[in-house]
């Protein structure tokens, strides 16, 4: 039997397959966590993957069935069936990665030339003597000018405090850290140049730790948001703060205290020093921003809902509390508005917003949902009450994507087949796996159109007086939950994703543009991320454009804040960015309404003139 | 009998006096506290004033006694002696004034154009609303550049986090302090803007508030430095830091308390809020400097005794727990050397050594002494350890300048007249009463050339194997306490005054001159303004130059401080005098060993050639 190397991207991990061994085997051979919701069968479609290079086997019968004329053509194949007949290069889309996975890989794609704020330089200075006292500080930025021809006028005051003993220890040789015309660091020569970008959500904290000279990730990491336990979204923490001022002191502090853990934590696994952390790049959404910052909210939560601020800020790390170099700077990109924070404006630099042809929509989908409509150089934002159901909040045995969860599902006659956050049992579903699970009741025509159940289906049971559709029975598998979906879930996202419908049926009209006249939808965010893109159009939370047409790019916030703190180029970038951007209220817009009560329904369709056109089970 | 008005300068205070009443008189009447230390029969001579304008009477016999045909030709009389003439005005020199009142006009004297660091500006802003979102922070910096056409990029975080909530209580007026580029306070409007000078020595702390906008002092205040609890001088002090870090934390948190005492009782005397404190200046010996900053001071102990830094430092107040407005900064002039301040940087600018014409001496008396030679352009500055003599300290009966000490001291045949601090009996002498002691001691020739005292004085007594002089008996005023001067104290005095001599003479030998040369002493300090400078150059502190040639300056440290503080030309001229200044090292110097033994001696003579060249008593 021949061997050959399949090499997969974006992780970069190369092995050797035989032929008649199928990508999906050699990968999870590979430790490489490809999803496969049916378990192989070649049912469930999760395992998609598109060639690169090289040749693979001729399509199976279940590829021919499961994939489009146009899909094949465009190299799509589902792992669990191709196998290799040359050496060849495949590429996972991160929605056919399982969530561990797809953290690891979401921290690789820095791809901008090294250009940092921070830039390190070698000295080696004369030690004073009495027919030479000048003063430690003055000679260090003596040097730094005549070595460098810098113009350095300050140091950090904390740097300074260390200055003297320091430099002695080291023996007058030390590399200084330069940021404008600050030295922010001090440490002995030579010395590793980091940076730490972090993604600030409502529910999880994402950070990289970036070698600031090659721009290349050295580790990354996501936590739970600690604020949670003060409230799951941001509306329920503000209201927190306004009741006692206190409260806003241990928002900031709990906050705080994860990033210094997530520096930490990234630092060890790299095996470096914190101090070699020499600028920091948060970005948030604005209520996050704002908490973290120690900024007022209540105005947030307030007609007509303003910003404290919404300037580019550059804040000592230490003010903060924050551990890294004693001098570092946090940067903190600037906002666009009071529900629409930095990390959307990251979100549009890392995807290159910028250079997209056509009308393009970008979505950044949580409990508040940022979606913007880029026309060329203009940019129309407007931010939606998506309610915490993508997050699994309000839904019966919903979760976090956290172990365990149900992230894909697939309805095939009488059998359910599932797929749990690593593999483990399942203990309650996430919002990909709810989304998942609307769709497929509703193609197995389960549910109708409304949303409401059909009668006489045998796993639907009333309980509580509530209809509910069981997913996992406890008795049916041995020791695991039960886990339902109630109508009352249901009806959770349909109001959730009839607020994104209308947003981005609003941002169109207002610009005199259709939905059918969009060449493109980029959707970030963690849940955006994960979900299947046909479940999407199928429940009617995205319109029906052909599949290529959407781009799940993962934490593209997080990729956004790495750009920021390797470029001062992509820095600026961002800055025109906001600047650019108009924003649109949606509650002031007289047929926002309307287009909700039509956009609440299931099933795929245009909306023309304010009204739905149902493609198919209509 | 005819009534005149009297003007009496600097002090600012007027009134009707009549014909045959004495100055002195008139002045006491009126609450002024004109020095007298023998009661006005006219042998002292510590109530000199110099007429301004208008005529006073005609000399007496014991003014043509006690001063010379220059000085009465120059204006200058005895306050005890002299009755007006006509309306007069007359100056007060700070030697002639009782220290409390020295302390209050020293406050007087800023006469630089107001231009400070701090600007403040008036806005209106429109409310925000569903059509105009724009962010607070955002607002606030687009109406400084359309209403005043300022390009601020920054607002400090600590102002921001007030912003929002503060914005709105004031009806969006407000009133926005600017420094640079960045805001660094809010108020409403109006609003005062408000300085705070400081100047902050081993052993006293002053303070000064002062109206920016106007450039008045409002209030100034004194206290002693709480360091000395931690030791006298700064030597002692430095050993607590380098035994022990956590006392360095100590040092310095005791002098911010202070600092803000000190800001907090200015503000209740000018019935100001410290919020209205936009800016603070703070000048001091190089160890104060960087014991107040948290910097390192262990180098400045070791040869070659370097200071951490010697830059100009904006640092914010809050860093460093000063409470003034939430966003202000604290100004750090640049320093000289390890020791040589920023406090010597600040009266070699108020003292406009810049135009002084001819060679110049300038002094800053201490436990430390600096030294400047200016000829021109050109400054050369070293510095001496003149130990604690001059302000008490190693003194049997010594004390600092406080209610109670000996401050002026007179030898008639058998009387010895004197004046206490406040005139409250006397409790102990400070160093101006030394210097006067030992000085009349020499003059009425109980203590010899060397220092010796001379037997057979019916004062001199023996007590615990030590020669001393009876200055205040017990038994001879009822209920005071004894005060002596011993042998110990004349030699402590001695090596101190040798100090300095030897600086001065160091000083000029190499830059070419010769003590005859100098056109002008200039003394600044605590002790230096109330030493009587005729008792100074009999015991050989100074050179016999025409009396006329010195000028005691009062707290001119301070007295920078303001002019930093107001103006920002002032604050660039500083900046140039340290760049200016070359420091020489007087411990390398190979003549220093010989010299200092030469100037040890008592009396008034010249240098020449390394050799004493006594004038009388020699």
């Amino acid at each position: 039997m021949k061997l050959h190397t399949v090499d997969f991207e974006p992780v970069g991990q190369k092995g050797q397959c035989q032929e008649d061994e199928s990508l999906l085997d050699c990968a999870h051979r590979l430790g490489i966590g490809v999803s496969s919701v049916c378990g192989g069968r070649g049912t469930c479609k999760t395992c998609r993957v598109k060639v690169i290079s090289g040749a693979l086997s001729e399509p199976t019968s279940i590829e021919l069935e499961a994939l489009s004329a146009q899909e094949l053509g465009g190299g799509w194949r589902l792992a669990c069936q191709a196998t290799p007949a040359s050496d060849c290069r495949v590429m996972l889309p991160a929605e056919s990665m399982s969530t561990s996975q797809r953290i690891h890989v979401e921290g690789l794609e820095v791809t901008v030339p090294p250009e940092p704020a921070v830039k390190a330089y070698h000295l080696q200075l004369n030690a004073p003597s009495l027919s030479d006292q000048q003063a430690d500080a003055d000679r260090l930025l003596e040097a730094l000018y005549e070595q460098y021809q810098l113009h350095c006028r300050k140091i950090d005051i904390n740097v300074l405090r260390s200055l003297s003993p320091q430099i002695r220890d080291w023996n007058w040789e030390c590399q200084v850290s330069v940021c404008d015309d600050e030295v922010v660091a001090l440490g002995p020569w030579p010395n590793r140049q980091l940076g730490l970008a972090v993604d600030l959500g409502t529910t999880t904290i994402a950070g990289y730790l970036v070698d600031l000279s090659s721009g290349q990730t050295l580790a990354a990491e996501g936590f739970m948001n600690p604020q949670i336990s003060y409230g799951e979204d941001i509306i329920s923490r503000i209201n927190r703060v306004i009741k006692s001022p206190q409260e806003g002191i241990r928002l900031q502090e709990c906050v705080v205290e994860k990033l210094n853990e997530l520096a930490a934590s990234l630092c060890s696994e790299a095996n470096a020093s914190i101090d070699s952390i020499v600028e920091a790049v948060v970005v948030g959404n604005t209520a996050m921003h704002h908490l973290l910052l120690g900024l007022s909210v209540k105005q947030l939560a307030l007609i007509p809902f303003t910003a404290s601020t919404g300037l580019t800020l550059d804040i000592k790390a230490c003010e903060l509390g924050i551990n890294i170099a004693s001098g570092a700077y946090v940067h903190f990109p600037a906002i666009i508005t009071g529900f629409v924070g930095s990390d959307h404006a990251a979100m549009l630099l890392a995807t290159d917003s910028y250079q997209t042809e056509g009308l393009t929509v970008f979505l950044d989908i949580g409990t508040n949902t940022e979606i913007s409509l880029v026309n060329g150089d203009e940019i129309t934002t407007t931010s939606c009450a998506s309610g915490p159901a993508f997050e699994g909040g309000h839904i019966k045995h919903g979760m976090h994507a956290a172990r365990g969860a149900i992230e894909r599902l697939r309805i095939t006659k009488d059998t359910i087949d599932y797929q749990t956050i690593d593999d483990a049992p399942p203990v309650g579903i996430c919002g990909s796996g709810v989304l998942d699970a609307i769709s497929q009741l509703y193609l197995a025509g389960i549910i109708e159109n409304s949303g409401r159940f059909m009668p006489d289906h045998p796993r639907i049971r009333i309980t509580d007086n509530q209809t509910e559709f069981l997913l996992v029975d406890q008795e049916e598998e041995d020791g695991q939950s039960t886990i339902v979906i109630t109508q009352k879930d249901i009806r959770e996202l349909q109001l959730a994703k009839a607020a994104i419908r209308t947003g981005i049926q609003l941002l169109l009209e207002t610009n005199g543009f259709t939905e059918e006249q969009l060449g493109q939808v980029v959707i970030a965010g963690s849940f955006g991320s994960y979900i299947d893109v046909s479940s999407a159009v199928t429940v009617g939370l995205l319109p029906p454009l052909p599949l290529n047409c959407f781009r799940q790019v993962g934490n593209a916030a997080g990729m956004g804040a790495k750009l920021v703190l390797v470029s001062l180029s992509k820095c600026d970038e961002a800055r025109d960015i906001v600047t650019r951007t108009r924003y649109m209220e949606l509650a002031s817009n007289p047929d926002f309404k309307k287009m909700f009560i039509e956009t609440s329904h299931v099933g795929k369709y245009w909306l023309r003139h304010n009204k739905r056109e149902m493609l198919e089970n209509g």
